[in-house]
């Protein structure tokens, strides 16, 4: 992609009204703007993004049998009544459809799949099923003021696991449990992202959030020394988690826990048979009684892994993609002014789309200062400046975003910066 | 995909509720699962057939240098003030958020993409640009009685386009309109999808919509003998247009039309610059003046397109989709039942799935009749039937599901039927 095509422009600020440090870099770079507060649209950088948060997602998922489907955000008030959450729910967006009936916007989806696959629940042998989908979510939030991070529209993975009783569903849990720590992996956000226990309601001792560190977090969390646990500050006081999660704990131990902010990216529950029961959902099991499947759910906001992205892994410059999320793996600079020089260019940047890496090129009329700015702000892993002289020299400039320094390497080495995106 | 291990089930019948003829096949064949009147769930066959849409659009729509955004369904009433609209669109849903603050979920997106790009747009250099959102949309039906064809939610790609000038708007229209009737043709609706001539607001003499002819249709239009476009009723009796369009028109030759019913798949629009003035949103030309952008709408359901070949392509046994559509391409049927050959259908399953073809394979322990209703209700594009004597004389059985004839073939033929998919 050339930056002289592409719809958006950098930008030296932002409104005041952007206070977090995701929503500033993200709106300068034209990854996002802002339609009201928690309501951004995502422009075309920030759609690519968004896609390799999602695909990998949806590869974990699709890799611990979920099947993908898609549900709808608009809901009506008697399936929320059956459960019990029509007036529970605070953040619940509530309208008015055609003939004044009483709808909802989705937060959540256990409404809609508990009754959905109890259609093709009949038997023991229908079990167990898991299904997810990759949608826009809505909550009417009283407060949204952290850009990505907290959103009244937003992103939304969420998987349903139907099983046929708790050991079952405790397998999968553990499953899926891997699979969001490769997520976060893949994402870049693995060392700092930390498996917290949180409060469980009556099916289960705990849930489980997955907490990302940094100081511009809203949520406080005590870390296990010497792990990648954490507990909530929901249940720090239960002398039961903490007896089960500290070797050799003490009552006053818990004093010791280190105390950090953090972001939470992720969270699985144990929902038990709740669900089912409020929709009278049961199947019949191999010795012909009637049960009820147990179900797990399990939600991760793509969009709000974009936000924790941006501001944890940022610098004073700008953003920092990892490759895997990264728009685009190389942002390609010339620096040069007359014909020749500009063909050259123009050849390079041929080049490097014909072998498959994806490469934004700085083909502008501006000026280095600002081509230069526009590269830390944009955040690609590897930035490659073509100027006279290098070019001249047959050479081209190679800095990695993460690194301060640049290495001048032969233009025969230009193919083996960064590696051809898989199509997956 | 293991039929055994699919998320879903056929059913031998739908509730009265979906009277119309997609609705009652995709439902029956485990599609969609419908919430409510006009709102639907995809399930894994109906999600993959949705992808498959979509990414023929997006192919499309890149293909003509439209860059792909995500903008909001929650739009705050300021900006449908500034345009006149929000008194003035019946269908819109209408919300309060957090602070009593009043909402719109957008059913159409010119409110919000026109103050985005007007962000970027300071001077003639930087246009022309066309940006395109695939997103869910909702609209405040009346009635919603036809399945996925017109839905309270449901699937929109909506592609804005802004140009200096009228001539480079009309030449983008042109590439638009051309890529329309592309996407049809790889949706397997081009033989029956009209360029229909309707009313065109004050900045165009007219628009134009897509319609697939249908006797399900909802929509009358009148067909110009010998050519692929209509005219529709709104402007049947615009003596303009008729003269336009039809060779040697005299008055009164608009009665030897041909009438015929048909579905609405796409419309594309002139906008002018009505939007553009409505929010402000200029630029500095090349001689210095400020102008207002000429903008441009184009719209496509992937959902109703989705509707519309259920609709219009499936018999009376049930679905049949085309070769680009169809959620997989093969339907293999084992009709065996000792381990020896079950352990040959096995085989081939991965044979085929290794060289990339996509196979739902009926593995389950039914009834041949069920197996066989089942495929032909599923709708995929080619059948195979694994027996026992066939499987003895190492052949199989094919057939088209569009053709009655099956054939006998040698099983090292089997990799020739269907093509692998492209990852595209």
């Amino acid at each position: 992609m050339r930056l002289s095509q592409l719809s958006t422009k950098t930008q030296k600020q932002t409104s005041d009204s952007d206070v977090s440090r995701n929503a500033q870099f993200l709106t300068r770079a034209g990854y996002i703007g802002r339609l009201m507060a928690g309501v951004y649209s995502f422009l075309p950088l920030g759609m690519r993004v968004l896609n390799n948060i999602e695909n990998i997602i949806r590869d974990e998922m699709n890799g611990i049998g979920g099947q993908e489907i898609l549900m709808p955000a608009l809901q009506p008030k008697d399936i929320w009544e059956k459960t019990g959450r029509w007036d529970k729910v605070d953040i619940l967006f509530k309208l008015k459809g055609a003939g004044n009936r009483d709808l909802a916007l989705g937060p959540t989806h256990e409404e809609v799949v508990t009754p959905l696959m109890a259609g093709f629940i009949q038997s023991y042998r229908d079990l167990p099923k898991a299904v997810y989908q990759i949608q826009t979510k809505f909550r009417n939030e009283a407060r949204a003021k952290s850009g990505l991070l907290r959103g009244r529209e937003f992103r939304m993975k969420d998987l349903y696991s139907f099983h046929n009783g708790q050991d079952d569903l405790d397998a999968f849990y553990e499953e899926a449990t891997a699979a969001y720590h490769r997520i976060f992996q893949r994402c870049g956000l693995g060392d700092i992202t930390l498996l917290t226990y949180a409060s469980g309601g009556i099916f289960s001792k705990y849930s489980h959030e997955f907490q990302t560190v940094t100081p511009y977090g809203e949520d406080v969390i005590y870390r296990v020394p010497e792990t990648d646990i954490a507990i909530n500050k929901e249940i720090i006081d239960d002398r039961e988690v903490l007896a089960e999660l500290i070797p050799g704990y003490k009552p006053g131990d818990e004093k010791k826990l280190e105390e950090v902010k953090a972001i939470e990216v992720g969270n699985i529950f144990k929902l038990g048979t709740r669900f089912a029961a409020s929709f009278n959902a049961g199947f019949t099991d191999a010795d012909g009684s009637q049960k009820f499947p147990v179900m797990g759910c399990y939600g991760i906001g793509p969009s709000r892994v974009m936000g924790a992205i941006a501001e944890c892994l940022s610098d004073d410059n700008g953003l920092v993609w990892p490759e895997q999320i990264a728009p685009y793996h190389i942002h390609l600079v010339s620096l040069v002014n007359d014909a020749a020089d500009l063909e050259k260019c123009e050849n390079i940047y041929q080049q490097l789309c014909d072998t498959g890496v994806s490469v934004l090129y700085d083909d502008r009329d501006a000026r280095a200062g600002e081509k230069l700015a526009d590269a830390d702000l944009i955040g690609l892993p590897h930035r490659i400046i073509l100027g006279k002289k290098t070019l001249a020299d047959n050479c081209f400039e190679w800095k990695k975003r993460t690194e301060s320094d640049s290495h001048i390497l032969p233009l025969e080495q230009i193919g083996d910066i960064a590696p051809a995106r898989s199509t997956k």
